[in-house]
Formats: structure tokens, sequence, C-alpha cells
């Protein structure tokens, strides 16, 4: 491998002061917008189109489209999904194609891309073996770039980068500040992960909600061997079998 | 105590987050400038005006100040000093009064103080049981706001938030994330803290400007009772005995 960097962004807010264009960026909203997109491509969706307001998902959804939105860890009414990885746990998603708006998630993705990202890809602890793999096999420089707490940085998200520059960081020429804060952080939190993330302050938000069955799915390693990326305007997964075919489907739209 | 929060900003990048004008704000710029505030307050300097430019700083040089002046871990030609704490270890400097303007510090600071802070104090390993006892007292939501590195994190300024974080912690009724992922690094650190400061990137910034005795010394705990409070302008030490006066005397002026 050439002389690559790894390098964490603790927030989207951050992302600015890094020359975008030069990464590999992995979008990662552990709680829940990544790991619910791994479990939709999971269960087969073709494609999701990440969309950043509420009116533009209603428009997808006027045009057929599956449609998910949430704010604040609250599904919108009117909407066939919220933000629950357990939602796209259905047979009958497979083959459609879903729009999907999120608090933090959906935004982190379109600022990467606006900045000049030349390759988005979706990371979570649901699909993280092959994420590494595939990120390795890139031989380029890697942004891991946390989508936080509207622009605060959050403790589950620098979790999962940590658990990737442990594994990966000796693959790479160096790592910033950033990313071996993470590294460290995810070595003392990964004996007593469940613990950490029950201090984070999106684990209050979620309990008070009733989902601690969605935090413990987001903790979950590799249940999912998918590799969403992001290509002119959606997400596709790059392991589907259909993958060539979907591109050829949607190109010619 | 009553209900108050212990924050942490990792970068001056995500202070516009924070509703600034809430807490006691703590600067931190552990390589080096408020290591070497502190060292000159306890060699006796009589204020420190903190500038934004090298301008501004030459014309209270002009004015008779003592002048400091640094940008990218290198003194800049013509001031009387860079931003060594070595470089204020000297009888000379006491009762004079001195202008600084360094890459992050000062930077951080001044964003503080226009984001509305109410009181701003300087931190560093320095003058570390002074500030945490001072902080405890002020029965108050706290802000750590590191100045990182042209905006990105560092971490020698987010192991020195989490060793606060540590310490005070549980006298706060509730931490952010940031500062949880502060203390959890500061913990792992700590045993090993100047492998960690070599690993930082500032670290190799200063070793290639010879600095390694610089970094030694920021990292020595409790070598001034002093306390850098900003008011109009400018840094005093409460804790110089002649504050009141000095506060005195600079309001005449």
């Amino acid at each position: 491998m050439d002389k690559n960097r790894l390098h964490v962004c603790l927030t989207p807010a951050l992302l600015p002061t890094f020359k975008v264009e030069e990464y590999v960026v992995v979008v990662i909203d552990i709680l829940r917008a990544t790991t619910s997109m791994c479990v939709a491509f999971g269960h087969q969706v073709s494609s999701i189109v990440p969309v950043e307001t509420i009116e533009e998902c209603s428009q997808w959804k006027a045009k057929g489209y599956l449609a998910a939105a949430e704010r604040n860890g609250e599904m919108i009414p009117g909407f066939d999904f919220g933000n629950s990885p357990y939602s796209y746990m259905r047979p009958d998603i497979a083959g459609r194609h879903l729009a999907m708006t999120t608090t933090n998630g959906t935004q982190a993705l379109h600022l990467a891309h606006q900045l000049g990202a030349p390759k988005i890809v979706i990371g979570a602890f649901s699909n993280m073996s092959v994420l590494n793999q595939w990120l390795l096999a890139q031989n380029s420089n890697v942004l891991l770039l946390c989508s936080g707490w509207k622009n605060r940085v959050n403790m589950e998200d620098t979790i999962f980068a940590g658990a990737v520059a442990r594994l990966l960081g000796h693959h790479f020429d160096s790592m910033d500040d950033a990313a071996q804060i993470a590294r460290t952080f995810f070595w003392s939190a990964n004996l007593q992960k469940r613990r950490f993330f029950e201090r984070s302050s999106h684990y209050f938000r979620l309990i008070h909600l009733n989902l601690q069955e969605d935090v413990k799915y987001c903790m979950k390693k590799d249940t999912h061997a998918v590799l969403p990326i992001y290509e002119h305007g959606r997400l596709l997964d790059l392991l589907n079998p259909r993958y060539t075919q979907l591109q050829k489907e949607l190109a010619a739209v």
C-alpha cells in the first residue's frame, strides 16, 4: 500500500477542515441511520435515495418509493418507516426503492458529496468486516466521517470509527490525532461497549422512545454482507448480484 | 452544587454548537500557548493581551509592551518571545505587560469572547489543581475549550480536558459525549502520557523545531499557582496579590 492516511472527522461540522476530495469517505451514523441502511440492503432493497428534507422524501413516496423519515429519533407520521433497523426486516421490501431522510446521517452524506468526496460508502457494525476489506482494497486515503448529533461529537460513532482504526490502522502510513483518540476510546470501551453506549446522550433519547432493542441491534457486528455506495444521488449495494444491472436500469431512468 | 454540566468542545470550529453564554469557558492550548501564559504569570507579568494578528502584536510592542508572536510553532522574527515556556523564565519580565499572538490559543480565546462566554480562564497542566479548585467554586456549567490545531482535534488538549473531566466529573450533574470520550482517552493515555504526546501530530511539528524540552515541560503538573482570567481584553492572574490594584490601574488607562 502506498503512503495513505487514515483520518477521522468527529462531526460533519469539521468536514470543511479536510481536503475531502483526497479521501474515500465512510459515513457513520450507528444509532441508527447507517445501521438501518445496511439492514435494508440486507433485505434486498434495490436502492436508497438519501434526501435532506421531509418534503423531498414525500415527493419520492408520491412516485411509488418506500419512504423513511425520522427526526430526533421519531418516525414522521405518514411515512412507511422511521429509523429502526427492525422495521426493515421484511421480505416485501426486496426489489423496492427507498427514499430516506434522518436527523444526522443523510446530511453528513450530502455534505461529503458537496465537498467533493470521490467515493462515499456507508459503515456500521452491521457491515464492518466487509467494509474494512473493501477499504483496504482501495489503496487510498480514508476518512471516517462520524455523523454525530446536530454537529456535536457522539460516542457511538466515535467508537465505531475507533474500531475501524484499530483494525486497519497498521495498514496506513499515518493517522491523525482524532483517529488515535477514537482508536484508544474504542479500545477502552470495547469490553464494555454496551455500558458506554448507555452513557451516550443519544442513548437517553432513544431509551425515552423505548428503543433499547434498536440500540442492542446497532452494536451487532457483521449482520449483513453489504456495501452501500453512493452513486448519482443514490445508494446501491456494491455486493448485490444485481448491482451492475441496477446501475444500468437507473442510468436509463 | 446545582445541576451543572461539564462539557468539552474538541476544537474551536465546534464552539458555535454550544450556547457559550451558559458556561464558564476554559481555554486549553497545552502545546504551548496556555502553558506559556501560566509560566509568564508565574514569573509575575502584570497582564497579557492576547491578540489575533501579528500586526496588532507589533502595535503593542511599539507602545512598550513585551511582545510574543508565534505561527506554526516558530517565533516571528522581530518579537521578544515565541511560544516556548522556557523563554518566560526570566526575572526581568516581572511587572511588565505582554502582548501575545499564537496559531491556535489566542484565536480560541477571542472566539469564546465573541460568542458571549461570561467568564474565560486559561488552563494547562501547569495550573491544573488551582484551576480545578476554582472551577468547582464557580458552581456553574463549565466548557473545556480545546484550541486544537487549525480547527482540527488534537491529542494533547483532549488529554488535558480529559484529565479535568476525570477529576471534576463526579461534581457535575452531566457530561456530554465529548467529555466522556476525553475522560476515557486521558485514562488510557495517563500512564503513558509522553508516549501519547509523541504520537500527536503537533509533537512532530515541534520535534522538527528541536522543541522536545518544551513538550516535556508542558506535561508537568502544577508548576505555577496562577489563574489567568480574561477581563476587558486582557488576561490578569486572579491569584496575583496585586490583582485588584492592577484591575484599577488598567481601568484607568
